[in-house]
């Protein structure tokens, strides 16, 4: 089952509430169609706060939709907000730690072993998101905005104490999110102890979220089993592997995050930036040289510090259009696309 | 205006959305009534996603409420959830620098000098709060289980780049929180430069919030100026005064996270732990040697160690009691009272 949420009419006509959390529908396979699923649940927060019941009428829905069955309209990603347009929390780690190493060893900062066992994971801001197709919006270029092209979960209901098995089996949907970074204001934020606040403006979504049943093999062992597509203006930047050098599995993640506190149905947890190794274990060639690349730009910029002494490719300027995505063995995309332009 | 969400009854019996947050009343200057204000907007966050249309009658049904004009039931404490169980922000500053460099005296940590002109602010969890009466479940007692005795404001919204006045303008509501903390897991967490997650489990809030206006002269120059009381196992361990030695008012730490990204309405700012310094300017004296006290445990175990050589009083234990509150001149509280044991 695929699901969206549709910009909402209302959102400019007064009902405030419901405008703030767009449509919920139910999106075919194939990601041309729609059947409004506003009579089951108005929001996808409401289908996730009641799952177990709602859940079922829904995957009903989506039957119907797939077998034509039912009044349907043509699905356009530009209509769509983030699935959730708001959430309860936003919680986001490191797995890839690989990505981790690397940018730290250009900041000659060093990394703890225990960032291989104890996995790394912050507090997001989920108070509003921005849509897959929005712009991102940037006061100052100096701040050094990046993308960070991550696969994210969202979860039910998970109990104080969960294990890596009840975690796993918390996970309701799967999707993609470009998770803005101003890389300029993190070495700053994180001296201060407390850890990133304005350095992490607001991220965007995948157009869709899927269940995990309707990945088949490609959700395997906790960890999405497609390539993560990022193009920057055009180019290809990232092709890298989401279900390879993923230390922790999002399992492991939500057990993480639960570990002193439940947490809440709509708890969205993210994979931290996708990053593979290069076949010798050091970092990766970009896709221009043969290899996978990279799922932002800090990534880039690193590995030219460690091979040229300084970095050469600028953060995102006013204009600059990312695109992230992940596809099927047709190349049509799981999730639609996300892709924003820098204003 | 004095507002209140009462635990919903269908939170055990299927509707699920409504239940998780609760229901909407008005309650009287004297928290002794409450009127049903469900039929103007379910929740808070409902009416806050709309509060300029919204608050217009909810302001009316309060003054017919206070004049008896309408059915009114008895106001019990015990049937508040927190007025917003759950949140899409929880933004925590630590505002009374005093507190933040006595805890980095006592861990023998450094204090950078812009600690006194640059807020420091953490981005906290909030799908999922305690309420007002509920105990706080703690799995281990090693973890150093603390409270922290905090003012709190929730915004509407705040647009990106909100100057100092915008913010303050944007201040809709003021209460309590027992910002619980976990001390044993910080130094660890912070050390891995990612800010609290597992340190920080669900906070609890004051029965009722209350807009600034109906504060009067409590409310001014962004800060709260009242008592902050706090007793441990009924005796008094803080009556720290919220408006004095509060190094950043609410104006400038709501602007500080307004910086980089607009913050959605419903977002929740604390003021970080209330803390007074003593006459000489040094650390304050216990309420038991005559002086204001202290609003956290951390503080007490920091000024025995700076005297002593090592803390003393012990964190909290099963069957610890906290309680939390300010008080108008008659000495009834203002917001209800935090009322909460360890479990």
């Amino acid at each position: 089952m695929k699901l969206a949420s549709l910009k909402h009419p209302d959102a400019t006509r007064g009902n405030a509430t419901q405008g703030r959390d767009g449509r919920l529908v139910v999106v075919s396979n194939d990601l041309a169609w729609y059947a409004d699923a506003s009579h089951i649940a108005p929001t996808l927060q409401a289908a996730l706060d009641d799952w177990d019941r709602l859940s079922i009428d829904l995957k009903n829905l989506s039957t119907d939709l797939e077998h034509e069955m039912i009044p349907m309209r043509r699905f356009h990603e530009h209509d769509a907000e983030s699935p959730l347009p708001r959430a309860y929390q936003w919680a986001d780690g490191s797995a890839y730690v690989n990505h981790v190493a690397l940018v730290r060893q250009a900041r000659a900062a060093e990394m703890p072993d225990s960032f291989w066992h104890d996995p790394l994971m912050y507090q997001g801001g989920s108070d509003g998101f921005l849509g897959p197709r929005d712009p991102i919006p940037l006061a100052d270029e100096a701040w050094g905005c990046d993308m960070e092209g991550e696969v994210v979960v969202v979860t039910g209901d998970v109990p104080l104490g969960a294990s890596r098995d009840e975690a796993l089996a918390a996970i309701l949907l799967v999707g993609l999110t470009n998770d803005v970074s101003l890389r300029n204001l993190i070495p700053g934020e994180l001296g201060k102890g407390f850890g990133f606040f304005q350095s992490k403006p607001a991220s965007a979504f995948s157009p869709v979220f899927v269940t995990p049943d309707a990945l088949g093999d490609w959700w395997k062992d906790g960890k999405l089993h497609r390539k993560l597509m990022v193009d920057l203006n055009g180019q290809p930047l990232g092709r890298a592997e989401a279900g390879e050098d993923m230390t922790f599995d999002f399992g492991t993640l939500v057990a993480h995050a639960a570990k002193t506190r439940k947490l809440g149905a709509g708890t969205i947890v993210g994979s931290g930036t996708v990053s593979n190794r290069g076949p010798d274990g050091g970092p990766g060639k970009s896709v221009a040289e043969g290899g996978v690349g990279y799922s932002c730009l800090a990534e880039v910029r690193t590995i030219e510090t460690i091979q040229g002494g300084k970095p050469v490719t600028p953060f995102l300027k006013k204009g600059d259009t990312v695109r992230i995505w992940a596809e099927d063995d047709k190349r049509h995309p799981i999730f639609g696309v996300i892709e924003q332009t820098v204003e």
